[in-house]
C-alpha cells in the first residue's frame, strides 16, 4: 500500500514511483496564485454537491456534511487559519485535502462527476464575473468624476492640439468629454466580455462530460450563469474569455496612458495648466522642491504591463491542441495581475482627476497663441466672400505669414495689411479672431 | 503668387519655404497604403457634399458638379487610369487634386466644413464596416464547413487528449464542435466591435467641429452609420475601434493557430488521422514524396503576424495626447494587413476542413489506447460499489498499473487480477471498458 | 517644525501638506519587489562611503560607523529580523531609515554626493551582473547534459523532420546537437549583454553629476565594474541593458519552448520516442494512468511570459524623455520575473534531458518510413547515371509514386518496376535505400 | 508524362494530382517579398557551383555555363526585364526556372548537393550581413551629427528634467551626449548580432547534409562567412539571428522614439526650445500656420511597428519543432520591414538633428526656474556648514517653501529670510544659486 508521504501528492500519486522533485514543485505549484479563488471554488463546490444530492448521486446527509465542511474551510481561510500546503499544488487540492481531514472519506464524494478541469474553469469564471463587475463600476465612477470637472469647466477655454501644436481653441469640457467617451466604450467592451464568458463549465468533467446523470442546468443557474457551456471540450480548452478580458484591459489602459500623459505634460512648468494634488505626487530625495507626477507616470507605464500580459497569453495559447494543456495554467496569474493593475490605475486616475486644479488663465492665453483662429478666418472668407475653401485656406496662409513677419497675432494685423492680401476683407473679420467667439460659434 | 511646383504639396504648402525632402516624402506618404480607401472616401465626400447643398452651404449645381467629378474619378481608379501621385501624400489629396483638374476651382468647395481628420476617419470607418461584415460572413462559412464534417463524423470515435496524452474517447463531432463554438464567439466579438465603431466622425472637422450650419445627422444616416460621434475630439483622436478590431482578429487567429496545429499533428505519419487535400499542401525540392501541410503551418504562423500588429498599435497609441498625432497614421496599414491575413487564413482553413479526409480506423484504435476508459472504470466503482470518488480513483490507478505490468489493455485484465485489487469487482465491469460504450454513456 | 509622522515619508516629505494617500502608496511602493536588491544596495553604499572618506568628503570615523551599521542591517535582513516598512517605499529608503535608527544623524552623510537615481541604478546593475553569470552557468550545464545524451546516442537513428513530416534519417546526436548550438549562442548573447551593462552609474547623482570632489573610478573599480558610465544622464535614463537582457531571455526561452514541444510530441503515444522521468510529469485527478509532461508544457508556456515582459518594457520605455521617469520603476519586477522564470526553466529542462529515456527502436523504425531515403536515391541517380539534379528529382518522384501504389517502401520495389521508370537503374541502388547507410554517407 | 501546366509548379509538382489552388498560391507565394534577395541568391549559387566544379561534382564547362546564365539573369533583374512568375513561388525557383530557359537541362545541376533550405538560409544571411553593415554605418552617421550639435552647444544651458519637471541645469551637450551613448551601444548590439550570424549554412542541404563530397569551407570563405555552420539541423532550423536582429532594432527604435518625443515636446509652443527644419515638418489642410513635427511623430510611432515585428517572430518561432517549418517563411518579410523602417528612421532623425535650431535663451531661462539649484544649495550647506546630507536636504525644502510663498526664485530670497530657517547661512550662498555656476561646478 502506498502512503501519501512516499508519493508527495496524495491526490494523484497512486501510480508514481518517485515523488515529484522540488524543482517540479516550484515550476508546477500554483497555490500562491490561485488561493485567491478560494471563495469561488467553494461556491462552485457547494452548487455541485447540492445538485449531486438532488439528482440522487450522493445522499442528502453526505451533501450536508460536505457543505458544512466547506463553510468551515471558508471561515478558516478568511480568518487566516488555513494551513496552505504547496505540496498540494493548488487551492482546489488544498480545500479537498482539508475537507478530508475534517469530514473523512465522505470528502471524496465531492469530486463525483467532476474533474479538476471543469472545477477550475468554473471557479475562475465566477471570479472573473465579479472582477469585471468591479472594473465596470470603477469606469462609471471615473466617468462621473470627469463629468464633474467638465461641468465646472464648461466654459473654460484651452488650446486644442494636433501634433502637440496649438490648433484651435476648445473648452476644457469638450477635451475631458473625449476621455469620457473612450472610457464609456471601455465599459461596453467589458460588458461584451462578460456576456460571452457567462456560461458554466460544470459537467464537462475532464473534457468529455460524465456518465453520471447530472443536471447541468441546475448548477449553472445556482451559480448565476446564463447556461451551461454547450460543448464539453470547449468548456475546458478555450481561453478566449481570458484573451478578451486582457484585450479590453489593454485598450482601457491605453486610454489611461494617454490621459496620464496629458496630466504629465499639463503639470510641467512649461505648460502649467494644472496642479496635481499632493496625494498623487512625490518629492525627490535630492531636489526637495519637486512635485513629481508619479501616479500619472505609473499609470502611463502600467499600460505596458497589461499589454505585456495580453502578449503573454496570446503567445501561450498559440498552437495549443485540444483539450487542456498545462501551459494554460498561466492564465490566472496574468488575469489577476491585469485586474489588480487596472483597478489600481482606475482608482488613482479617479483620485487625480477629482482633485485636479486647472489654471484656466494660462490655458486661455495659450489658446490664443499659434494663430489658433486661422480656421475661423478661413471659414469667414468662405461664408462672407464666397471663396472656395481651398482658396480661402491659401489666403489665410498668407495672412498668417504676414502676422509672423510682424510678430503679432492675427487680430493684431492692421486691416490694410489684410487687404493687401485679399482686398475684400472688411473689419467685420475681427469678430471671428478671438478665442471665445471662435469657441462659441462651434457649440453645435 | 505661389505655384504648387515650388512648394511640393499644393494643398498645404502655402507657408513653407522649402519643399519637403524626398526623405520626408518616404516617411510621410501613405498613398501606397490608403489608396485602398478610394471608394469609401468618395462615398463620404458624396454624402458630405449633398448635405452641404441641402444646408445651402454650397449651391446645388456645385454639388452636382463635384459629384459628377467624383464619379468620374471612381471610374478612373477602377479602370486603372488614375494617375496616383506620391507627392500628394494620400488618397484624399490625390482625389481632391484630380477633382480640381476636372472641374476647376469649384473642387475647393468640397472641403468646406470638413478637415482631413474627420474625412479620413469617416472613410476608414466605412471601410472597416465592410471588412468586418466580410470576416463575419467568412466565420459563418467556416462554421458551416465544420458542421458538415461534424455531421459526417457524428459517431466516429477518436481520442480526446489532455497534455497531448490520450485521455478519454470522444467523437470527432464533439471535437470539431469545440472549434465551432470558439469561432462563433469570434463572430460575436467582431459584431461587438462593429457596434461600437458604427458612428460617423463627419462634422468633427480638425478636432473642434465647424462653425458652418451643417447637418451631422444627415451625413451619418446617408452613410449608414447609427449616429454622428458625440464628441468631436473623440471623433478624430480615438483609435479603440482599431485596437478592438485587431484584438478580435488576434483572438480569432489564436483559434485558427490551434486548429491548424491539430491538422499538422494529425497529418503526421505518427498520428495518421487525416489526409489534407493536395490543394493545401506542397512538395519539397529535394524530397519529392513529401506532402507538407504548408497552408496549416502558414495559418499557425500568421497568428504571430496579427498579434504583432495588435502589439504595434497598442504601442503606437500609448501615451498619445489629444487630439490627432501623426503616429496614428500607422493604423491603416496595420488594419489592412490584419484583415487580409485573417481573411486569407479563414478561406484557407475553410478549404482545408472542407476537403479533409479522416482516417477513422486509426483514430478509433488510438482512442482505445492509453487506458482511456479508466475514468469509466472509476465511475463504475462509484456507481456500483458506492465508493467515494477519490477511493475509486485510487483503485483505478492500481488496476492501470496492473495492466501496464502485463502490457495489456484494461479490458484484457483477468477478472481475478482485478479482484486482487478490489474484491467486489464483478464481470459487469467489462461493459464500461470499451470506447464505444464509454462514448455512448456520455451523450448527455 | 514638521515631524515625519505628519508627512508620511520622512525622507522627502518636508514640503508636503498632505501625506500620500494609501492609494498612492499602493501604486508607488516597490519595497515588496526591490527588497531583493538589499545586498547589492549595501555593497554599493559601502563602496560609496569608503570613497567619500578617501576623498575627505566625510571623516574616516563616520565612514566606519556607517559601514558598521550597514553590516548590521545586512545581518538583520538575512536573519529575517529587519522591519520592512511600506511607507518608506523602497529598499533604499528602508535601509537608510534603519541606519538612522542605529547610528543617528551620521546616517544622513551616506547620501552625500549621491542621489537615489544613481544609487538604484548601481544596485540594479550589480544584481544583474550576478544574475547573468548564473544564467550563463546554467546554459553551460544544460549544454553539457545535452552533450551526454548526444554521446550516448551518437549512432541512434531517428527521423529528421521538416513540416513535421518524416524527411530524412539522422542521428539523435545530430538532432540534439542543434539545440546545443542554439543554447551556446544564447550564452554568447548574455555575455554581450553583460559586457554592455558592466559600467558604474555612481557619481551621476540625480542626472547632472555632483559638485563634490568624488572619485568615480574608485567606486567603479571597488564594485567590479569596468569603468564609470561616461555620461551622467545616460547613467540614470537608459534602460537598454534591461531590454537587452529581456531580449536575450526571450530568445533563449524561444529555444526552450521549441525543445519542450519536441519532448511533448515525443512522449505522446503516437510518437513514443521518449519516456520522461516521473520527476517531471504529473498524473491527473480523474485519469490515474496519465503521465502528463507538465514541466515541458510549462516551459513551452513560459516563453509567453518572458516575451510578454519584453513587450512590457519596450512599451514602458517608448517615448520617455530624459532623464528619470517613474515609469521606469517597472524595470526591476520585469527583470526579476524573467530571471526567475528562465532560471527555473533551464533547471527543469536540464533535469528532464538528463533523465530522458529514448526508445531507439521506435525512432529507427519511423526513420525508415515516409520514403525518407528518396534524396539518397536521387543523389545516386546523379552520381551514378550523371543525371542533372532536377531530372533525378523528377524520376525519384515517379519511383515514390510507384511505391505508394504498391504500398511498399522504396527498397521493397522490384528492380523491374524501377527500371520501368528509368531503365539505367541497377540493383546497386538498393545499397543507398536503407537508413543506416543513408546516415553513414552524410557523416561529413 | 507530366507537363508543368497540369501541375502548377514544375519544380516539385511531380507527385501531385491537383495543382495548388489560387488560394494556396496566395497564402504560400513569397516572390513579392523575397525577390529582394536576388543578388544574394545568385552570389550564393555562383559560389556553390564553383565549389561543385572544384570538387569535380560537376564539370568546369557546366559551372561556367551556369555562371554565365546567372550573370545574365542578374542583369535582366536589374534592368527590370525579368519575368517574375508568382506560380513559381519564390525568387529561388524563379531564377532556376529562368536559368533552365536560358541554358537548358544543365541548369538542373546547380541544385546538386543543395536544398532550398540551405540555399535560402544562405541568401538571407548574406543579405542580413549587408543590412547590418548599413545600419551600423547609419548609426555612426547619426552619432556624428549629434556630436556636431553637441560641440556647437557645449556651453548652452538647458533644464535637466526628471518626471518632466525641471530638476537641475545641464548643458545641451550633456543632454545630447546621453543619446549618443545609447546609439553607440545600439551599434555594438548590431555588431554582436552580425558576429553570431556570420556562418554559412551551405552544405546542410534539407537538414541532414549531403552525401556528395563537397567542400563547405570553400563556399563559406568565398561568400565572406567566418566558417560553415557546424550542425546541419541548426543551419536550417534556427532563427535566433532573426530574433536578435529584430531585438537590436527594437531597442534602437526605442531610443529613437524617446529622442523623437523630446523633439516633439521641445518644438511645442509651450517649450519653444527648438525649431525643426521645414524639411521634416508639414502643414495642415485647415490650419495653414501649423508646423507639425510629422517626421518626429512617425519615428516615435515606428517603434511600435518594429516591436510588433519582434513580437511576431517570437510568437512564430514559439514551440516549433525541428527542422524547417513553413511558418518560418514569415521571417523575411519581418526583417525586411524592420530594416526599411529603422533605416528610414535613422536617416530622418539624422536630417532632423542636423538641421535643428536651438532657442538657447528660452532653454536657459527655463533652466533657472523650478528652484533647479536647490541641490546646489543643499550641497553648500553640507560643504560649508558640515550638515549631514539629509538635514541639509530638509532645510533646503524649507527654503524652497519660503520662496514659493514669496513667489520668488531662490536667489531672490532675502538673506534674513534664509537665516530665519538656518541662522548660519551667509551671503556666500548666493554664489551657488545661479545656473551657470551650478553647471560649471559639475564639469567633473
Amino acid at each position: 500500500m502506498t502512503s501519501s508521504k512516499e508519493h508527495g501528492n496524495p491526490m494523484w500519486g497512486g501510480r508514481f514511483k518517485t515523488a515529484p522533485s522540488e524543482l517540479m514543485q516550484a515550476i508546477n505549484a500554483s497555490i500562491d496564485i490561485d488561493k485567491r479563488l478560494y471563495a469561488h471554488d467553494i461556491k462552485g463546490s457547494l452548487a455541485h454537491v447540492a445538485m449531486l444530492a438532488d439528482c440522487s448521486i450522493i445522499k442528502n446527509e453526505e451533501a450536508a456534511l460536505i457543505a458544512k465542511g466547506l463553510h468551515q474551510i471558508q471561515e478558516e481561510i478568511e480568518k487566516g487559519a488555513f494551513p496552505f500546503r504547496e505540496d498540494l499544488e493548488d487551492i482546489h487540492m488544498n480545500i479537498e485535502a482539508r475537507l478530508h481531514e475534517i469530514i473523512g472519506d465522505i470528502a471524496g464524494k465531492m469530486h463525483t462527476a467532476r474533474s479538476r478541469n471543469d472545477q477550475v474553469a468554473t471557479a475562475f469564471r465566477l471570479w472573473m464575473k465579479d472582477a469585471i463587475a468591479e472594473i465596470m463600476a470603477q469606469l462609471t465612477g471615473l466617468a462621473d468624476t470627469i463629468s464633474k470637472q467638465a461641468s465646472i469647466h464648461e466654459h473654460s477655454i484651452m488650446p486644442g492640439f494636433t501634433h502637440l501644436q496649438i490648433a484651435q481653441p476648445v473648452t476644457v469640457a469638450r477635451h475631458l468629454g473625449a476621455w469620457q467617451q473612450m472610457l464609456s466604450r471601455d465599459r461596453l467592451r467589458f460588458g461584451g466580455c462578460l456576456d460571452r464568458l457567462d456560461y458554466c463549465p460544470l459537467g464537462a468533467a475532464a473534457l468529455a462530460g460524465t456518465s453520471f446523470p447530472i443536471n447541468r442546468a441546475q448548477t449553472a443557474e445556482a451559480l448565476g450563469f446564463k447556461a451551461p457551456i454547450g460543448n464539453t471540450m470547449d468548456a475546458v480548452s478555450s481561453r478566449d474569455f481570458v484573451l478578451e478580458f486582457l484585450s479590453a484591459s489593454a485598450i482601457c489602459a491605453s486610454h489611461l496612458s494617454r490621459f496620464a500623459e496629458e496630466l504629465i505634460l499639463w503639470s510641467s512648468a512649461q505648460f502649467g495648466y494644472v496642479t496635481l494634488s499632493d496625494d498623487f505626487t512625490t518629492g525627490s530625495s535630492i531636489m526637495p522642491q519637486k512635485k513629481n507626477p508619479d501616479a500619472a507616470e505609473l499609470i502611463r507605464g502600467k499600460s505596458g504591463q497589461i499589454t505585456g500580459l495580453l502578449m503573454q497569453m496570446l503567445m501561450v495559447m498559440k498552437a495549443l491542441p485540444l483539450s487542456y494543456n498545462k501551459d494554460m495554467q498561466e492564465d490566472k496569474e496574468a488575469v489577476f495581475k491585469a485586474f489588480d493593475t487596472l483597478s489600481l490605475c482606475l482608482s488613482a486616475m479617479c483620485g487625480m482627476i477629482g482633485s485636479l486644479s486647472f489654471h484656466t488663465e494660462k490655458m486661455k492665453t495659450d489658446a490664443g497663441n499659434g494663430y489658433s483662429t486661422a480656421t475661423d478666418l478661413a471659414d469667414w472668407l468662405v461664408k462672407e466672400l464666397g471663396l472656395p475653401f481651398r482658396k480661402a485656406h491659401h489666403i489665410t496662409g498668407q495672412l498668417v505669414r504676414a502676422a509672423e513677419l510682424r510678430r503679432c497675432k492675427l487680430d493684431e494685423l492692421e486691416l490694410v495689411d489684410m487687404q493687401a492680401v485679399e482686398p475684400r476683407i472688411t473689419k467685420a473679420i475681427y469678430k471671428v479672431l478671438d478665442v471665445e467667439s471662435a469657441v462659441r460659434q462651434r457649440q453645435t
